[in-house]
């Protein structure tokens, strides 16, 4: 409802770095899921790991946990690394089906509202 | 409201293919834009042209107006040649600031309700 700009592209998202509130790096956004009918953002795939060889991990993360921070040219999430590591993730090859039990579950995790 | 996939990733869009209803293959899917705050998708960018070292051109359409078709793996657009010929473009190296002004522009232009 203003005239300046508050859109970003898919291309600027990913790639972008992740912090938590406690400034540790999480990783970086690897891609976007979408809601197909109502062309919304479901998640933001967070990719971490991927030392030795073992490839990476994404972590779904509901878009409205990301806040853009200028200072660090990324994002902030509220998000330790404990509640990281245990937190729902699938592998890159391996993408689960976004089912709405699926959804539920991820949202829940983090206190998202569903939709 | 059911329990299967209704989502699709950013990294698939991009780069899927756009007919229009005439069976025109009108170039295909360069990038997304989202709105920030709501996590909406605006515009999918179609990137179209791109010959004899120009550069290429991308035509922002509204999400709503993509129907994604099985048969050809690609979006389909009601979108006749002449109508995308006048349509509001862009140089891939010069992106507008999305304001509400150009989005409205945009949504009119192809009849999509903006928002």
């Amino acid at each position: 409802m203003n005239n300046f700009s508050s859109s970003i592209s898919s291309s600027k998202v990913e790639g972008t770095a992740v912090y938590n509130l406690q400034g540790d790096k999480l990783g970086s956004i690897d891609d976007l899921v979408i809601d197909k009918q109502s062309g919304r953002v479901r998640y933001a795939a967070l990719e971490f790991g991927g030392f030795l060889g073992m490839g990476t991990d994404r972590y779904p993360l509901p878009w409205d946990q990301l806040r853009y921070d200028t200072d660090k040219d990324g994002y902030l999430v509220n998000l330790d690394k404990d509640k990281l590591n245990a937190a729902p993730k699938y592998r890159e090859d391996t993408e689960p089906d976004y089912t709405d039990d699926y959804g539920r579950k991820v949202y829940d995790y983090y206190g998202s509202p569903w939709w």
